[in-house]
This record gives structure tokens, sequence and C-alpha cells, in this order.
């Protein structure tokens, strides 16, 4: 199979690369160092520096004789996406070229206006491209658990049957988001479902939840091969940055009450996903959807868990409530359905101690790129 | 009130910026002439040519001594946006400056591309000039029926109540539409109704039917007061289009076996819907739906309405269905209802014979400039 995957400097497109590169595919990998760019400007570099996508490709191809084709470009010029499409005729798309960051999304009307530019923009020309060059080509996209927000009622896989004043009819779950990053991933399945329907593309959306972890069987074999770690208050994960809060002595930070609940995932679980997601193709005008997460836990939960680990290695874990800049319901009901990804084959990895133990000698290996300053630097929702 | 009119050289912009400035209150009128610009580009310009909005808006003070103030500038410039807004600190402003034709957002990717970009950028804008200029200030943002589709369940007026495994939440009504242009609209919905949550926005969604006519009170004062009047395959609306056609003896043609279904009004009823809308506007934090139309008819029973008339007239008007260029439901459930805009005193125009034998006048009167090729030029969905 040949996988393009966009966003291939990410957090989630490097090991997604190496991933299918291991297992037999050939694979593109695009991106425009956003994130890189991103990180410089707002001063949230990630704790590796990792090389830059032309030298990691090489050191694979070193140690594996596989050969990943590297493409610096923007999705959102057409142009270049399709003459990528053009010279590699790709049977799956991966998207993960949107801006993922909620945090970013709501620093000002700039950085919302590039967010909701680039994730629609980037999304539309993929469907252009696709139905160009090859029709059948596979469209994984990749959306959030958060789009669903916290609905009183249980979440469904993506889809929801309505019986109203006695008729039926099966809608796209409602969904209604807590930023305008989540927002945007609920505008691109809108425009998806609607090429869908038209024009007949195979399309599957993975709602995912948070993504914790630096380790796939791929990203462990060296330094050099692991994702970006950011552990900073616009780009970073939750779980990541409380272990290199504890490394550090600095209180694990909650927005809030804590008892805000989210579906978590490894690392480990997003490749399975993804590739479950590419080897089992959505049929020809089906938008699939799958949830995409293993455990749900409050982030109360999550930090205890941290400090649990962290206090056994000698840290005295301090767990602090800050007054939360988000926009967000704290207590809430929260009941997620997840099948579709466990019937294809999912052998879910749970978050164990052990697990935190080899994340925080990460984190300690490189203790000394920590920057406390940019745990938090108060942007606010309202 | 100062009412700021963004898309005021449009079909219904500058009736609307004539209604209020009538009204006694005080008008902005902003336009980039999209509009105008594309119906050269397309080949498709209007049957009456309209002076430019500077001429029109000094022609409007030359006869009734009120002013009405004229930008011309694009509302995806934030720079301009905002220089419009801290001007005036306007306390409405009624958002027609997106995009509006189905079938210009289905030419190719660019034309894709611009309606996306146009459509949700310009309403980013808004939301952050009001905020920044005056959050108070009640956003009145044109949405359309089409957003809806064509479900199997009653249509409410934006929002439903959905009973779920025996849990309740109450969540927009889920939509999916028949173009892209129509996804637009439920995105900038999903995007304003995030901002609403997030910062106390007050925010009035009409979600409109197809509009006929030319005369308001003020419109009909002077020919040069009018406005566009589009009957192409792009721009025109498909009644505006059967009473020309009626008159040059082309037929009525209607996309498919017609039985679709569209609820209708007459541009006197925007008028009063708009102006209502305005005057009761939503409350902080409040994203207000209205479901905008007096009468729903299927395009046979429209195309018959004209045919009556028209052979009246004279004219043997034969109908004529043409293989349908787009993706929709030929035969489907419509029930769709609208009560919020009646409890605010609307008093509904109702589709007479005397209304569509005014209107055959008009066109009989500029019957010189009517271009039979721009009816249909094939533009397609799939």
């Amino acid at each position: 199979m040949k996988v393009l995957v966009l966003g291939a400097d990410g957090y989630l497109g490097w090991p997604t690369c190496l991933y299918f590169s291991q297992r037999g595919h050939y694979v593109i990998g695009v991106d425009n160092y956003f994130r890189r760019n991103a990180g410089i400007e707002l001063n949230c570099e990630p704790l590796i520096q990792t090389p830059n996508l032309f030298q990691r490709a090489k050191l694979w191809e070193e140690k594996t004789g596989k050969k990943i084709s590297i493409h610096i470009g923007d999705v959102t010029n057409y142009n270049f996406l399709l003459s990528v499409f053009r010279e590699y005729k790709p049977d799956a798309v991966i998207h993960y070229a949107e801006q993922p960051s909620a945090t970013y999304s709501m620093i000002n009307r700039d950085k919302a206006a590039f967010t909701l530019y680039n994730n629609l923009t980037s999304t539309l020309n993929i469907v252009y491209a696709v139905r160009e060059v090859n029709p059948e080509c596979h469209i994984i996209k990749l959306g959030t658990l958060g789009e669903y927000g916290t609905p009183n009622i249980d979440i469904e896989e993506g889809w929801l049957e309505i019986e109203h004043k006695g008729r039926k009819d099966k809608f796209l779950f409602p969904r209604q988001s807590g930023s305008l990053y989540h927002t945007t991933k609920i505008q691109d399945t809108d425009m998806l479902w609607f090429y869908v329907r038209t024009w007949g593309l195979r399309v599957t959306d993975l709602m995912q939840g948070p993504v914790y972890g630096l380790f796939t069987e791929e990203t462990g074999q060296d330094a050099r091969l692991m994702p970006n770690y950011n552990y900073d208050e616009v780009f970073g994960g939750v779980m990541n940055r409380f272990i290199v809060q504890a490394v550090v002595g600095y209180p694990l930070s909650i927005y809030g009450k804590g008892n805000q609940t989210r579906g978590f995932l490894n690392i480990k679980d997003t490749m399975q996903c993804v590739y479950l997601a590419a080897t089992h193709p959505a049929e020809t005008g089906q938008l699939r959807v799958f949830n995409q997460f293993t455990e749900p836990f409050s982030l109360n939960e999550l930090a205890q868990k941290v400090k649990t680990v962290g206090d056994r290695r000698g840290y005295k874990v301090v767990i602090e409530h800050l007054e939360n800049p988000r926009v967000e319901k704290e207590d809430h009901y929260y009941n997620i359905h997840h099948t579709g990804l466990s019937k294809l084959g999912l052998n879910p990895v749970y978050l164990t101690d052990e697990i935190i133990e080899e994340f925080f000698s990460i984190a300690e290996r490189y203790k000394d790129n920590i920057n406390k300053s940019i745990f938090y630097k108060g942007i606010k929702w309202k």
C-alpha cells in the first residue's frame, strides 16, 4: 500500500510513517514544519530536539533499508498537494495536517483565522486531489473526542439514530465542542460528509482522545527517531506535561476541579488504530467513524497516577488546581461508546505504573532541557 | 439604532439598507462587489444594471434626506472590518457577506476554496470585531433552510431535544445539506454557537428559504433603487428564473422530477423578518434560530403557478424537466416548523397571481436585456 502521511513531522505523524514503513508499506511524508516554527515563535519548543524529516528518513533508511519519501510543503497549497498525489497515487492518505492545539486557536484573531483556514482548506484540498487523481483513495482524517463536548446523553460512535414525533432518521452524532480548534474538526467532518454523499469518497474519521507516550516499536530504537515531546501549555498533552512537571518539582497543574473526564490512549494504540483503519478501508461512499481511545480518566485520576509513581521515585509530587482558563463543564456526564476499532482487532495498551515509570525515565534523561516557564502562560478562553 | 449591513450591494442587502433607513435607523453599508465582479467573470449579469452603491445611496438621500454610509471593502480583511466597527460602533450587524450560490461553490476547487474561506473568515472576523468594539452588538446571520437538507423527521426551529437511552439533551438541529455553500452555512453556525457559549455573544440565525420578488416599499419607488435581479444558473433564484424564461418563450427548466419541496418567501417578508429580528434582539449568550419562509412549494407547483399566469398573458409556457445536475432527493418528507417570526409579528405576503403578474411586468420591461444562454450552463455536482 502507498500511504501519504500529511503532517509527517508531528507528534503522531512521524511515528505513523515509521509504523507503516516497518510493515512493508511505501510511505510518503509531507509537512510544512508549522509546529517546529510555532514552537520557536511561541517559545514552547519540545523536550527533545528532533532531526528534520529528511535527516530522520535517512537515519531510518540506514537502519532498516526502508525508504520514506519526504516532501516539505503546505497542504493548503493545492498545486503542491496535487503534484504529490500525481507523483505517488497513494492508496490511503492520513490527514494529520491540521493545526492541532485548542489553546493556540484561542490566543487571538490571527491564530483563530489561521486555524480555520488551515484546517478546512487542507481538508478541502485533499478531497479535490483524491477526486482528481484516485477517487478510491481512502482518506483517514483525525478527529477528536473533544468534538462531542460533554452532552448529557451517551456518546455513540459517530452516528445517532433519532426518533422524533414517530419518525426516524440517522445523523452524525450532534457535536458541540470547547474551542475553535475543536470546532474546525466538526466543520471538516460536515464537509467530508457532504463530499462522501455527493462524490462517493471513502473516509474514516478517527475521533481520538488525548494521547500520551513516546515509544512505539520503531521510535524506541533510537533517540533520534522519537516524536516531538511537547509539555507546554499550547502544544503539550496533559499527561506529557504532568510527567515533566513532576520531574522538576513543579505542581501538576489541573485546570479547575479536575473532574473533567476524557478518553485517553497510549501512542502505541494510536498506531494500531490508524493501521487497522488503513488496512480495513471504508467502503466507497462511506463516512466511517471510530471513537479512538482506550480508557477514560478524570484529570484528578490521571494526576494521582503520576503522583503515585513519582512519589515512589522520590519526588514529592504536589497537585495544584488552577483557575480554569477554558470554558468547559467541570462536572458532567460522560459515557462514550467505542467498539469499532476493537472489532477490527485493537489490542489495547492500558496505562500501568510500568508505563509511567518508563515515561519518567525519559523526562529524567532530558531534565536539563525542561523550561518551567512554558508550563503555563495564562492563555484564557474568555 | 445603528445597523451595519455587510453585503449591502446584494439582492437582499440593498433593500435591507433602504428598509432600515426608511424606518429612521442609521445604516452603514459595506460590500466588496464580489457579486458584480463574479457576474462579469461568469457572464451572468443581472437583468437590470444597478448603479453602484455610492450612486444608489446618493439617490436615496436626494429622495428622502436620509443618509446611508457606504464603505467598499472586504469583510475577510479584519483591519478593514474593525475600522468600520470602530468608526460606527453598530448596535446590530446583518451578515449577508457570504458567497451565496450553491452552484458557484460546486464549479471547481478554486471556487469551493473561495466560498469556504470567504464565508467562514468573514463570520470569524465579525465575531472578533463585535467582541473588540461592542460585545452587546447583535449579530444577525443569514442561514438557509437548505442546511437542514431533507431529513425523514420534522424540521424544528433550529434546535432539537433528543432523548436517548433514557437521558435528554438539547442540540442544534442536525444538519446535512446539498452543496458546499450550504455546508459553509452549517459550519458558520457551529462556529457562532461556540463563541456564543464561550463569550456570551447575541446571535440570531435566520434560516431562510429561497426568496423571490423585487419590490419592497422602498425599491419600488425608482427603478434605480431596485435590487440585482439574477436569473442565471449560478446566482438566480428559481422563481426569478422561471419568470424570465416564460417571457422569452424558453421552457421553465426544472432539475429532475420537480417534487423537491422548499419553503419560499417574498422579498417583502425577508425585510420584515430581518427587521423583526433586529428590533427584538437575541439575549446575551443566546443563539436564536428562526426558520424564515412563508409557504412551502414543490418546484412543479411553482412552475405551474408561473405557467397559469404566463398563459393568461399570452405566452405558451412549457415546463421542461432536465436531468438533475445536483445530488439531492427528488421525493422526500418535508415538514418544517416556523413559529418564531410569526410570534414577533410577521405578517406574511403570500404568492398570489397578482404578485406573479407584477413580476412578469418587470421582466417584460427589461426583456431586451435577457440573455437566454445563461439559463443553463450545465454545471454539475458530480
